[in-house]
């Protein structure tokens, strides 16, 4: 009986659950020699074969002896022991079957050939290992489900194991199709984009001990893809196709799947990572995964990996832990959405600052530390909530960082080069309202004060009360309208971006670069809804860099280092302080001595000189110490 | 000039100096296609060659639009666009150089092949992914130093890198010696030891992510050995002797390298793991690594792997946590000793638990979860304080688990091969000392009462409040003598155990077992002096049971479960009540739950049952509610 559900919403457990019983996998349970067994899982408990040691045995170098025969010796009364009583050992050596105990080589006084002399007695059993010390026969080496790790081979061998019942590697076919996806980076051109999920894919395949099999890319054309389906099908357990999987108008994947045997499921009720499909073709699963980066993750994460852990025989246990939200997270009632995190220690509270949310946004899986799920039904988390954090990262990887909340700059990267640090860019603004409810330890800020025209310290005074914090001096940097190489529409002044060929792109709210544009907006009288653009916010200047490079766009603002990184021309509008606010409390913490021992270091100098359009003034020192106005 | 230092004692951090200044090991880096990467440590920060996406595309499937050709549309006034206002597009296709904003197909109308209509003005940007969204030209993807991750491909790839340098692999050589070691476990017989070692430390290495050689053992011959040292160095970057390292009659390692090369260091100031020798051949290091396994492998995580993550080009931030430490640990003044703990989180504390320490318990190192380093000079560190764990396993792991410590049973085995457990042998008084002091959720015991020949609650009522704790029902098991098989000795009773022809293997004070012996000892008026072997004592049934097994013991006091299993005979003394008790405020904990189901089960009472001498009579119910007496 076929049961087609076309993009519709399936809870994910549910999916699962009938997927699990229609392709009930059973693991393979195959046996290996022990020295080939690293990292597989045992597919049964492991019980010692033989004692370790296996005989008694000498726990020094030195003589062999029945402590008995060596009762009364003293340094004032040493006692002779004759060649029948004692015999030389080296560590390990069997003892003798008369000897209960062994004297060390130092404390052995050799008289003669025949004869030694000893000055203090031996107690039973002193410096004997005896049978089964360190491995009693039969006691459980490994349990069941057990990742083999380099300590646990020793044991195995010790305990006269020669080969382990471990589960079977499921081979995983990963079949990429779609005409637009090409293998390699040397062929690409506009309209066509480089397969990276399958690496991806075969990488996590990887580390979950299966045996991924990477095909070429299929173009969209059903027949190919139906002959290249059934061939992968003939190689391997189970096949992911990537992608084909939404309802797009060339999307053959649900329907050759069809044709072959079951569409399942066809849609999940997942986010990021909807248009998946769960099929079957004999057996064997065949499933669909989505084309966006990080909905093919999700989607892998969520059914790949619970499925080739049935195949793999072992249940990996999710990895969580606890931390408190630091921002509003608004989700739909409609899915369960999964928000990546990046994960801090600050002031002893794990603290969990969502990044960007698009589902084409590798970058955020690569800075993700986790994932926080929002379950359907629910519209979103609070700020200041506890969450549960599905580690992909281990905790204690986070602990080493600072933590860094605000402004961006390119610098930022530089920096993060030299040491631990995670950053999200907010603005200066975010950055401040982060430092205040103690969710990072530095707030990198531009912010200009206009009745005074300096920047940051009137902010933080503003915003702080006297003493909480302290400013660090960062880099003066140089702001300007970034335009194409040439600067082919003749753009010079704030007043061109209001022309009707200009097309401008903006930073978001919030960030000092967009303060700065409203502020010259003000002051040359201009209407920002006459700007072409101003509504497009992008979040980093190399962002505005890029978007300036490509067709369309012709300029926005930002610093010289992102113009010059991308080969553009500079219209300079002056030297802007781009600064550090840190809590007073941080200033002795490991991370923000090293921070600041950072920004003093000439390799920060040069780095910051090859990027070009930066003053150093002091980086690192404190430029103002948290006094009152 | 050579500086030969025998068996001498340098602390840690000067000789891993002194060694790094000697060899002077330079990182080779190498360029690999970024596919083969995975794993790998990059030798450079990584910065984005192509922006992603490289042109502004499609984020929905629809059509695409000049957003001013919209403005107007609303449900009541629908607008008509025309076939040069509009162009079909599927999700990633490239942008038409006019249009700035994409309308979902699911909110067109076709009129006729000509004409849509909208009833909805499509926003600037809208549905659009613009150049750079997600990866921007000259953005760091990746630091240096970074191992490469399955995420981190995708980034790669996408942002138009097809090669990234990365840290070369050191081939690393592993030459076992001793003419007691053999290889493989079927040519073992008494005096010889499998060679265990040298799987470890292949492991450990292929971990880091050098290139391990692992060659045969060789017996302990001079010219052999030299030979054998000579071509491993010829085909390897650094060479791993293991064992002979110390000073023994046959120890010819240090001799060899001094003749070849130089001994910089031969003893170090660590416990396990001194008789350790830095030695450098033509610039190539060989290091002597001790021959217990324990000490192999603390050797190898001390000076090996800080030496070949330099190789390496990357050092790898140790992994650390805080603990509370539950029991004193008393250590030299001479070297830095390195203590094997066991982790757990106990009303959300993090606790260490001391392992056995021995240099030759391999089952300790496979138990331990981490490393507490007690420093030179430091006479020990008592119960309490508060340590940093080197893990050994990921602390995530260590969280689900319930903490047992107490009396041992081979139960606990089969109970934590169905449950997350971790579990310390320190008898029932023990136990109930652990409990005392919150340092585990549950302690096993079976202690009895010498009035009312009861067994555990009166213990309780003594260490206890009133319904602080309770006793969940474990398992009744038949204690006796554990004798040879055919009794040889004809052993019956008490009495016969201070026979001059006997000797015996006792528990450790505290356990339940050895409270009974002494009970019935002076019930027999019986004195404990005149019992040969009363003073080894042994933590487990089937530690007694393997040594009345061996040569030398005849008898010892233990569950018959452990006489079965070691095919002994067995004098039965009655049975005995082996119970859990667990603080109340534990017994909503999910670990709690889960421990009291599993001694519920089907499963459970036919393990218990194949090992044969235990009565089940409800075992996971509440026995003792924890009233007064």
């Amino acid at each position: 009986m076929k049961r087609n559900v076309y993009i519709s919403n399936i809870p994910i457990e549910e999916a699962l659950a009938a997927y699990r019983k229609m392709l009930s996998p059973t693991p393979e349970i195959e046996t290996v020699p022990v020295r080939e067994s690293l990292n597989r899982v045992t597919a049964a408990a492991i019980k010692a074969e033989v004692s370790s040691p296996s005989y008694h045995c000498a726990a020094m170098d030195g003589i062999a002896v029945r402590s008995v025969d060596t009762f009364g010796a003293s340094e004032r009364l040493p006692k002779k022991l004759t060649p029948a009583q004692y015999v030389y050992v080296n560590t390990g050596n069997p003892m003798p079957k008369t000897c209960d105990a062994v004297i060390m080589i130092e404390d052995v006084v050799a008289l003669s050939e025949d004869c030694v002399q000893i000055i203090e007695p031996a107690h039973e059993w002193q410096h004997v290992r005896v049978v089964g010390e360190d491995i009693a026969q039969g006691e459980m080496i490994l349990t069941s489900q057990h990742r083999i790790r380099p300590v646990d081979l020793g044991a195995l061998i010790s305990a006269g194991i020669s080969e382990v019942p471990v589960y079977g590697r499921p081979r995983v076919g990963i079949l990429p199709t779609g005409s637009e996806i090409v293998e390699h980076a040397d062929s690409i051109q506009e309209g066509f984009i480089i397969d990276s999920n399958s690496s991806v894919i075969e990488g996590l395949t990887i580390e979950l001990g299966a045996l991924p099999k990477r095909y070429a890319p299929v173009p969209d054309d059903y027949e190919l893809l139906k002959a290249q389906i059934i061939k992968a099908l003939s190689e391997n357990d189970i096949l992911l196709v990537n992608a084909g999987s939404s309802a797009g108008t060339k999307d053959f994947t649900s329907k050759i799947i069809e044709e072959l045997g079951e569409v399942m499921i066809h849609g999940i009720a997942l986010k990021p990572g909807k248009p998946t499909i769960l099929g079957n073709v004999n057996g064997k699963g065949v499933i669909g995964l989505p084309g966006y980066p990080v909905s093919a993750y999700f989607a892998f994460e969520t059914f790949v990996k619970p499925m080739l852990e049935t195949y793999l025989g072992f249940s990996n246990v999710q990895k969580t832990a606890q931390a408190v939200l630091t921002q509003r997270v608004v989700s739909s009632l409609k899915h369960e959405e999964l928000v990546r995190v990046t994960l801090g220690s600050v002031n002893g509270k794990i603290i969990a600052t969502p990044l960007h949310r698009g589902a084409g946004a590798t970058m955020s899986l690569v800075k993700a530390d986790g994932i926080v799920r929002i379950p359907r039904h629910i519209e979103g988390l609070e700020s200041g909530t506890e969450v549960t954090v599905d580690l992909m990262r281990p905790l204690q990887d986070v602990m080493p960082r600072i933590v860094v909340i605000g402004s961006h700059d390119i610098i930022i990267d530089d920096i993060q080069d030299k040491m631990p640090l995670s950053s999200a860019h907010v603005g200066s603004m975010g950055g401040i309202m982060a430092l205040k409810r103690g969710e990072c330890h530095l707030a990198p800020v531009h912010l200009l004060d206009e009745k005074t025209g300096e920047y940051n310290v009137a902010f933080l005074q503003r915003y702080f009360p006297a003493d909480e914090v302290v400013l660090i001096e960062g880099v003066k940097r140089l702001q300007g309208l970034i335009v194409k190489k040439g600067n082919p529409k003749a753009i010079e002044r704030f007043e061109d971006l209001t022309r009707d060929d200009v097309v401008f792109v903006n930073r978001q709210r919030g960030s000092g670069t967009r303060q700065l544009l409203d502020y010259q907006l003000r002051q040359n009288q201009i209407d920002a809804e006459t700007i072409a653009g101003y509504s497009r916010e992008l979040t980093t200047h190399l962002g505005v860099a890029v978007a300036v490079a490509s067709e369309g766009i012709d300029v926005g603002l930002g610093v010289y280092a992102a113009a010059k990184a991308m080969n553009l021309d500079f219209i300079p509008l002056g030297f802007e302080s781009y600064d550090f606010a840190v809590k007073k409390i941080f200033l002795n913490d490991e991370r923000c001595k090293r921070f600041m021992k950072v920004l003093e270091s000439a390799g920060f100098a040069s780095a910051v000189e090859a990027l070009g359009g930066y003053v150093l003034e002091n980086p690192g020192s404190i430029r103002w110490n948290g006094g009152t106005a």
